[in-house]
């Protein structure tokens, strides 16, 4: 027999991994719930007429599907097969997907359930999604995305709202943090005085790579879509805005002063710094007018977060969407919402050993099992450890010492006690601290009040 | 448009059914920790060559399966096609499944990582699974399971842990149970000694239902699976048996006196009852020599849980397995397990009203918006309460109050903070507690410690 294995890009995540990812996600989950948002969870799986069309062509092709049950060829006609129609077969033999994120779900879940639905709705949503996408590092088939989003409400202290649960995270698990930010109507109001409105994603898309491919790369692509020289040369001081993020929207002021949408935006910037010095947000926060995010439903800020001392990609963004639930039939339902990319954060406070110690401990103390008569006694006093809520376990059979203090040593049990004969006839047992390893002699009362501490 | 919907058989969950799911999740989490395990997670996707031959015939039918991406056609033969052969076409189309249990991952987990592992492994493992069943009332084709189990030791104590922790769960979320327990090898040494040992399924499967179709039945179903009459006839006094336990197990040890693996049972039987004894689990707990389970793999002890109070199938079962890493090729690995099902006890739980007052409560505070000056100060307010780690948030908009008021009623948050004009002026804010309808003007930080109590 050929020894098990998992499909590629997928993972098993060991007790170790557990402790670490669960001390990310109970981090985030708590803050979360500090600022009034409530937990929904949506199924693995969603109506393939939910989720096709939503992430584009390349999207479509990303989706794992579910192959229906029993005969599923019944309504696959013989021509199609005989043609190999993958296409057309397709239709007919899978009608369900696995998510391939959570914002899709998230506005198909506020449709069908709006008549039970206190607005603005403020939901997180923790759970993995799956994407049939080619493995590599850092890349999988399965990954748990961390949303928290608020829909029903145009008011920008939402705005702040998400940079403040953000910093607060980020300060949390001990991730130094830059946060970068825009608004859509700023880059519509560019693409408006460059006189090409209409190719708003082209101009966007290409200025969104400045920090990866420098300014000649930039002007080099937006030549090479077709956009005119005379407006490239336009572009030009916009991307040479230098100073604070004050001074910066004070010059794109003077630039944008033609563009009604373009003010909006400039305005709408102004009122969020107001509020963020009030809200007072332990880090950097930038304003990046190349920012882009790429994705097309944004209408208002944009929100990208990135971890100060690695290399590394974006560790969390978001932004603001007007019309999500329209693709439902809901229309006119503003929100704004960021997601915590929960295996790079954990690839960031690897990299950084930010893991408090201590956080895979599970047992704190082990019985060492000495036979039939002293378990009983051992069993007595695991007892009462539990009632204490101290994690303890009594190791199950009498094996060597060697075993039994080894099996502690893996395990990263902290303490050991010692119920021999002795011990279980005078009733003063042996604690042994495995750190510095002091042995001392005590009674079970006095053994409690060590653990409890 | 026509509204969106989920696949049937699936299902969202609100918040206050999150938060009612969570508080289970949360109190079988801490149990488990307690008594020393550990968690891991495998991948929702599992190869099918795991998963198939697992669940037998009708489990194979179940699995929902993964179309391969790309060209999924392309190893498939002409022929095949032609001939709508489904099952060969399946082969070539799909090589993946989704988890159907957890039992088969954790073994499959065992076995791969058997060399970072330290045994005895007690692990825990909390995710959802799929099956294609026919949806029903209580039947999804997603639910949660959460398993428990330890392998690599054949120790009893590990038996009496199971109850130990299945006792206090139960406790902690207030539900009263019995707790039924048999053994394999008094079943197998019945069988033994009805002259039928090859015929112990079909034996354990009819006196398993004597439950829910009585003697009568059992004895019906038995015949027409061709046992002789006599043999039913000797197998009547055991299907009699009355009294205590211990009383049973006398009982016993006289009409299996000639069966070692009979005699073996009991012995086991005998020697969990002693530590039970010591560990004083809170509930009933009773020999059941008609409880099987079905699973054909357990080789020792069985344990089947039912709530007291409601009708209601197991919320609770597992039992011993000597040889669950066998079918990965890891032999003489012993392990003991038990699972709750999350929907079974979230409905007993419901029926009897036992989720505790506030298990829906997130916010503990809504601070009310009366526009752009006053809200600036509630900003600051909002702030130092985040800072004291009280769920608090602040209404988006200067809405009418009678609006504000109902946010506030509809999320349930228990208290409300006012700070208009006239208290942003004096620093003396309004708070009102909505439970009661008291109003009260106070600093802040008397504010913070009342809403800190």
């Amino acid at each position: 027999m050929s020894s098990p294995s998992i499909p590629k890009g997928t993972r098993d995540f060991s007790p170790t991994e557990m402790a670490r990812r669960n001390f990310i996600f109970d981090t985030i989950r708590q803050i979360f719930k500090l600022y009034g948002y409530q937990q929904i969870e949506t199924p693995a799986m969603e109506n393939l007429s939910t989720l096709m069309g939503k992430y584009g062509d390349e999207g479509d092709k990303l989706l794992f599907k579910i192959l229906n049950s029993g005969n599923y060829l019944s309504s696959v006609g013989d021509t199609e097969l005989a043609d190999r129609d993958t296409n057309k077969i397709l239709k007919s033999i899978t009608e369900k997907g696995l998510r391939y994120d959570l914002t899709v779900p998230f506005a198909r879940y506020v449709v069908q359930h709006s008549n039970e639905i206190t607005f603005p709705f403020k939901r997180f949503q923790i759970q993995p999604v799956w994407r049939a996408d080619r493995p590599q590092k850092g890349r999988y088939r399965e990954f748990y995305q961390c949303d928290v989003d608020v829909i029903g409400s145009t008011s920008l202290l939402y705005e702040v709202e998400m940079l403040q649960i953000a910093g607060e995270i980020f300060s949390k698990l001990g991730i130094e943090i830059n946060i970068l930010i825009n608004n859509r109507k700023i880059l519509a109001g560019i693409a408006e005085i460059l006189g090409e409105s209409a190719r708003i994603t082209d101009i966007t898309v290409a200025i969104d790579k400045l920090d990866k491919i420098g300014l000649e790369g930039v002007n080099k692509e937006l030549s090479e879509k077709g956009i005119p020289q005379e407006t490239i040369l336009k572009l030009q001081p916009i991307l040479h805005l230098k100073g604070t993020s004050d001074e910066k929207l004070n010059q794109l002021s003077s630039i944008l002063a033609s563009s009604e949408i373009g003010l909006k935006g400039i305005d709408e910037m102004h009122r969020m710094f107001k509020y963020i010095a009030v809200a007072n947000i332990p880090c950097n926060i930038e304003l990046d007018i190349t920012l882009a995010r790429g994705l097309t439903y944004y209408t208002g800020a944009i929100i990208e977060i990135k971890a100060s001392n690695v290399q590394m990609g974006s560790i969390s963004g978001g932004g603001r969407y007007d019309d999500l639930t329209g693709i439902f039939g809901l229309k006119g339902m503003s929100g704004i919402g960021i997601s915590f990319g929960a295996d790079r954060i954990y690839d960031v406070m690897h990299e950084l050993d930010l893991f408090p110690q201590g956080t895979e401990n599970t047992t704190k103390v082990l019985l060492v099992n000495f036979g039939e008569n002293e378990e009983l006694v051992s069993l007595e006093m695991l007892k009462r450890l539990h009632k204490a809520g101290i994690p303890a376990e009594l190791y199950p059979e009498a094996s060597k010492m060697k075993k039994q203090f080894s099996y502690a040593d893996n395990k990263k049990i902290p303490f050991i006690i010692i119920i021999g004969q002795d011990e279980a006839q005078s009733g003063m047992y042996q604690l042994k601290d495995m750190k510095s390893g002091e042995q001392f002699k005590l009674t079970s009362d006095e053994i409690l009040s060590r653990l409890e501490m």
